[in-house]
């Protein structure tokens, strides 16, 4: 017997499932919340069938199944009950339960998970095509001629120093002045945000992000048992009335912020935003996270609040995730230099070394002109990319939220009525990966929206799909 | 004027350092244990010198390099101030104050900054050279050959399918079952026990750990602000009556151990106390993370508490950092299915994607073969080595703790009434790096002992080095 039920809310895949999954997932959920603790009898089978509604034989199948996982135990007589040594915590019970569809790791595991015959436009890096191939593999057969050090001893603790120095001379380029002994290579963006979390906050503190922002800093944030609070954004950069109120009310210890190309608006700060944002932060003693992994995609330079602010209370971070590879994990912190000592300290004692070989094939990358050409290209490639998208979006009733200048991202409400979750979910069904608005807004306001990578929006069946979902 | 001072606990390096040097860092511990908060006045110059029996000249040069650094900020007229938004956390604080040679960082900093003229008997990784390079160089040209998703793309969450499959099938020769699923790759083993203890443990909570132990989890555990007790290990594995009373006692969350070949120690653990310790672990809900990094170097194969437990209260982790390469980051957890997923969660919040590139690497490694043989040669060389070391050190009265039977440590005792740490500080002004008991060693009960690298104890230097230190 195979009752089937769409399960909307507890998988990361909207498919059919049968009873049988439903009851194992309901199981699985009372552990991980501790309502069964370890070594707690299962409901019996009868009345358990009789509280889900379903026929005992379905309830003995799951449990079973259970068993045979491991989630729970049987003893011979005595009924089931519950395995493993303390329920651990799981991220989505740290903070308030979610649609699983609009949860802020849906659509990274939607994207991540996703097989090649899938398109995803909703993903948020390049096609691996759009990559520099040949770069890379050449980066690679350089590599493979480094001294023995460079491919079997970890890196220092501080990362690769002529990567370091290079980087440094980078963000001089963004008027950033920084000397490369402030610069502490990580092994991702992401895994700098959070050892910068580790080191500045702790759980319970309350830190400010955009609304909407980059959802994976609602992930990370949750992570981190931190009380987070959203300060909408605006084509010019966060609302500062609202940001000064926030300020007041809530006395966040920290900002997380991409300023030069925001994800996921595409919008960009202005210097006079900037300017006002830092005397806030200056009044309060904020310190500002600015996660500038977007900096190469620009086309005339943005004001970058590390600049203003000199490596203060601003710590400025990026990698090469979006524009060179992200199979080579290598990211990067700037912040004062006393920290950097303390930061260093904490990626020995998380990650131990750090990854010596990404480093030096980015390095080889950076070294050799062959970064700067392919960014050049992709500048341009973006550039068509974003005009020929924002032009079949409009073409269906999708439109862009502002003129996007640069980037990858275009920002872009439905018509009216339409639930971009709703659109999410039928477009899932057809293979189709999208970004709905509500991922990225902690306070639910952007039902209406939906993120698009340009450079994965190159398939007709991406438009095709939109409308028949919209027209449902 | 330079007045010259040794200076042994506030810095990762023990050189003879200025005044001004130790006035700067009294301001910065002042600033770091927020005994100085941002904005605060710093003490007037008179009453600083006074206070720290310098010259007037050496405060306001240690002022004027402090505010030239960023630290604190020099207002005309008016003195100087405490810069910074926030003081943040440092590692050093979270735990008792250390001496800084034998803190838990001491000697990972030191083996990891070290320059290429310095010997390190004391650090836990192989010389680059006793790497299999030839290997390493001709997956790299494999790679470079890999499809462009494999060079550019995001891992999916769990990593790459075919190499979890060959470690499922490597762990099932260890006797452990496991399937694909139940494994996930991470960067490293480090950062492997650092999710799990995000997944599995609070602020506050108690965690087990040996007597001594790798130095690393008592870092890892400082970072999560756990509480940590030790129970003495012996050469069969743990206290078996102290490890019952620490659970009685502290009621303990996780215990964290080496169960193959231990570190420090190389001892392994035996089948009795493999089965008494998952007794009792069984009793008190005790959740076991058992660190198998060490698994090939054994010559025959120990118990797996993994193995006897069904990855049902023991989490199963490993990496490749010990005996393919550091630079090329890929480790591992296995763990109950139901808790992968959530682990997944996590690892995408705090790192987004897996190291592809690594993974693919490792991968070609082990599957044409050049791994298995490579730890074929590496065995036997190590036991060479082994055989070396001990003879060499025997004849200066360092005295292993057991015949070790396998793996590249060898735990060993100093001479009655010599000091470990004092022997590190005088090894390091000869450019040696050593590994001082107590750095292992939550009771501080290992002063008399040290560890050796028998790989890094090539060098007859080394032997001369401990002899005259001991001497002095």
């Amino acid at each position: 017997m195979t009752e089937l039920v769409l399960k909307t809310d507890s998988a990361h895949t909207l498919v059919a499932t049968t009873l049988v999954e439903t009851v194992m997932a309901t199981i699985r959920q009372r552990i991980a919340a501790r309502s069964l603790t370890p070594g707690a009898r299962l409901p019996s089978i009868r009345a358990f069938a009789k509280a889900m509604q379903v026929s005992k034989s379905t309830v003995v199948e799951a449990y079973e199944r259970l068993a045979a996982e491991g989630a729970i135990r049987s003893r011979p007589g005595s009924g089931f009950y519950a395995a493993g040594s303390l329920a651990p915590l799981s991220l989505a019970e740290i903070g308030p339960r979610l649609d699983r569809a609009i949860d802020p790791l849906w659509v990274s595991r939607q994207s991540l998970e996703a097989s090649g015959e899938m398109l995803k436009p909703g993903c948020g890096w390049m096609p691996a095509s759009w990559m520099p191939q040949s770069a890379l593999r050449r980066a690679l057969r350089t590599v493979a001629r480094a001294d023995d050090v460079d491919l079997a001893d970890y890196g220092t603790p501080l990362g690769l120093p002529p990567l370091r120095q290079l980087l440094a001379r980078r963000m001089e380029g963004h008027g950033i002045e920084v000397s490369p002994e402030q610069i502490m290579l990580t092994e991702s963006g992401t895994q700098a945000i959070d050892l910068l979390c580790r080191f500045l906050i702790e759980p319970g503190h309350t830190v400010l992000v955009d609304d909407p922002c980059y959802f994976n800093f609602h992930a990370l944030l949750r992570a981190h048992r931190s009380k987070v609070v959203s300060v909408p954004y605006t084509p010019s950069g966060p609302d500062i009335e609202l940001f000064a109120q926030a300020l007041a009310e809530h006395k966040p210890r920290l900002y997380i912020t991409n300023s030069a190309i925001h994800n996921p608006t595409g919008a960009i700060l202005s210097p006079v935003t900037a300017h006002r944002l830092l005397k806030l932060a200056d009044q309060s003693g904020l310190t500002i996270i600015e996660d500038d992994i977007f900096a190469d995609f620009e086309h005339t330079p943005a004001p970058r609040l590390a600049a203003f602010d000199g490596l203060n209370r601003v710590v400025h971070i990026g990698s090469f995730s979006k524009t060179l590879s992200a199979s080579v994990r290598c990211g990067f912190i700037a912040a004062p230099r006393d920290w950097i000592d303390q930061l260093t300290d904490l990626k020995i004692a998380t990650t131990f070394g750090g990854g010596r070989l990404a480093a030096e094939l980015v390095l080889a990358l950076l070294k050799d002109g062959s970064y700067r050409k392919h960014m050049d290209l992709l500048r341009a490639r973006l550039s068509r990319a974003m005009g020929e998208t924002s032009a079949r979006l409009k073409a269906i009733g999708i439109r862009p939220w502002i003129d996007q200048p640069a980037g990858l991202f275009l920002w872009c409400s439905l018509p009216n009525g339409v639930d971009a979750a709703e659109i999410a979910r039928r477009a899932l069904a057809d293979n189709i990966v999208l970004a709905p608005g509500n991922a990225f807004s902690l306070s639910g306001t952007a039902s209406r929206f939906l993120r698009f990578n340009v450079a994965q929006c190159q398939d007709e069946r991406i438009f095709r799909v939109l409308e028949t979902a919209m027209a449902r």
